[in-house]
């Protein structure tokens, strides 16, 4: 009965270790960037997977993959998707997990002779980091049409290389447009990149969306002046503004409560000498919430604050907005019955938001789409110390697999069950 | 009759503008870094007017120069000096006009044939501004007893040569001793570099001391996380650590008011990206105040808050003190000489500290010192715009002649007038 089925770890876990070894770097970890030599090898050896396990592959013109295992009707598929692309300092599983657990789900029903109504389908879209091209998430985007083809394919990477000349360099220049896939759903599990769920013992995370993005660059023009000869009451100290901003950040943060959190990354002054009042400094704030209300109410505050601590002080304020994603809402019909299929496991769960952006934000538009988190060690990712045990990431592939098989509809399996 | 003595401002400011001509930059200003090929056409310019006017020269083993005008009596000099080094980007008065003053007030002597009780000095020190090495205020520190003459000439400057190989390529290794030069009294006048007298609308500044200067590094070691999927909660953010550090030393200077004052010219996080949580940060604090007393209780309130501040986000905190001088106080006689005098000349007077270091805090402990002050246009020093207009120079180089004078003993002059 497919209720029973269960996916093979070792399998998968060989997988996972056989891709990692390209672009493996020496101190563990990989580097393997979008379309680079490392990412080529890589999708050769995901390819040749998904063609020997009898997949119809498909390639769009921003070099997204996607392997079909037929339904039983003529039916759009349940697909399962991530990245093989890494940063530059990447782990092991970040988007690979998503990708191979879907191999792995195939497998799995190949080996039962599970029949489903509709199609399963497994892919992996191109550039997810945005380590080498930006934007981030380009290959699902230009794939559900959040972003522009052309607009993508000119951009250019930090080894000055675009995205269009890379991939014909790695001879993945596929036919399909922008809007071939449309599937009847999108699944996604993915290591949580965060601290939550080993802090709290639990297996696994039912994701029930993306959380808003805010980021701002503030940039205070002051005076500079000598730090022993001008009063206090003289100074037009650009820095004092940018560690007030710096300040009041957090204290947004820690008055709205969780999901709201803020981060400064970094801070400059300058000419940034001990004895020498700065003339000017520069921060970002990232802000996120998984309420598009309350990060607005954030950003207003935190503008507010800024204007009026840089008015205080007699300095210039400048800002800019590096980027703004509205908060990405996942089906809360998939999010509990992913929730309800792990707890029928014997999973502990936590419905929660992502904190990070995924491909799966690009397909929650257009279908009904939900994540699985599994835990990551102290939280890192982007990192080459990146880690999820094995019997975490098994939890995460048996729910997946039967959250897809419920999605698709089991017909039949090889011993004639239904 | 003395009292009715004044200098000659254009043989004063040709002096200024010719010395000036010596490491000129295309811009303005000049760079005449300490024992370099422009240093040394300067030294040899002031010589060459020091043995023009008729002074005993005398070098010492650092290379301070000073010249004698002798005196009716057997006694110590009274001692004019500063320094004609600069920084890279320096202005034409820092420290020049102070010695072009001492050798005008001695030409304006010797055209009245003036004859004085004690000798009248002019001098030049070594390495005041501390730009090609350190630490500053080398030469009248080594002269004084404050510092020691084997580690000085053992110090390496940024190009890589050190003190003692940079004195002997310009030929200026004399054989005075540290000790050699006990002066009666010091008297420096500099310009102000600060923008006090110029907000204020007042001509002169009578010295009242150096103030005492904190510089500490903190560095402070965190966590690096993902900005989006790590709760406030479980942030170790080494950056907010720093931000509040940052905000606790304006508040301090706010709090304990004039003359506090407090300053973060420098700051860092690593690794500096938008949206991760620094893992570490990196700051400096000055603290400058003329009682020792208030200066360390802003220090130790510092201290405390960045110990707190740093346990409260569970956060490592090392502490560096970079610098530590205490206050300088000058003679309450001679600075209440300077301010009769310039009143009595006609000009507004405030008694006011330094906010930089000067040679004459090096001289204080051993003979009664002043400064005289004159304001600095915008507050510029180390600036190539830095300018002081020629009245103001006027005003503090006749302020300083009556006081010379005063000091020095007029026994007669060419008139036969006592």
């Amino acid at each position: 009965m497919s209720g029973n089925l269960r996916i093979d770890l070792d399998r998968l876990m060989g997988r996972l270790f056989r891709l990692g070894e390209i672009g493996a770097l020496p101190g563990g970890g990989v580097k393997r960037l979008a379309l680079t030599d490392e990412d080529k090898a890589g999708r050769d050896l995901v390819t040749g997977w998904m063609q020997s396990l009898g997949l119809a592959m498909t390639i769009d013109r921003i070099g997204n993959v996607w392997g079909v295992r037929p339904g039983e009707e003529d039916l759009p598929p349940v697909m399962i998707g991530s990245h093989i692309d890494s940063v530059a300092t990447g782990g092991l599983y970040d988007g690979t997990l998503g990708v191979l657990s879907g191999l792995e789900i195939v497998e799995t029903l190949n080996g039962a002779g599970i029949r489903t109504r509709h199609p399963v389908a497994v892919g992996f879209f191109t550039n997810e980091e945005g380590a080498r091209f930006a934007p981030d998430m380009m290959g699902s985007g230009v794939n559900q049409g959040e972003l522009a083809l052309d607009e993508m394919l000119a951009a250019t990477g930090i080894d000055g290389m675009t995205v269009g000349a890379a991939l014909e360099r790695v001879g993945y220049v596929g036919t399909a447009a922008p809007g071939a896939l449309r599937p009847a759903c999108y699944l996604e599990i993915h290591v949580e990149q965060g601290p939550v769920l080993e802090e709290e013992g639990i297996e696994i995370g039912a994701v029930t969306g993306v959380q808003g993005i805010s980021w701002t660059e503030f940039t205070v023009a002051g005076v500079s002046n000598h730090a022993g000869t001008t009063p206090m009451r003289l100074r037009h100290d650009a820095g004092i503004v940018a560690a007030r901003i710096a300040a009041e950040a957090r204290a947004i943060a820690d008055d709205l409560g969780p999901p709201q959190v803020a981060t400064v990354g970094m801070i400059e002054f300058g000419p940034g000498l001990v004895n020498v009042v700065p003339e000017h400094a520069r921060l970002t704030v990232d802000l996120r919430n998984t309420d598009d209300v309350a990060l607005q109410g954030a950003e207003a505050r935190l503008a507010a604050a800024a204007e009026r601590f840089a008015a205080q002080e007699g300095c210039a304020l400048t800002t800019r907005k590096l980027a703004r994603f509205a908060p990405v809402p996942f089906s809360e019909e998939i999010v509990e019955l992913i929730a309800h299929t792990a707890e029928a496991l014997g999973h502990t769960v936590k419905r929660m938001p992502s904190g990070a952006g995924h491909d799966a934000q690009m397909f929650a538009p257009n279908c009904p789409t939900a994540m699985v988190f599994v835990p990551s060690r102290d939280g890192l990712s982007h990192n080459v110390r990146e880690y999820t045990a094995p019997e975490q990431i098994r939890a995460g592939a048996d729910t997946l697999l039967q959250v897809a098989l419920a999605r698709a509809g089991v017909v039949g399996d090889s011993a004639g069950q239904p």
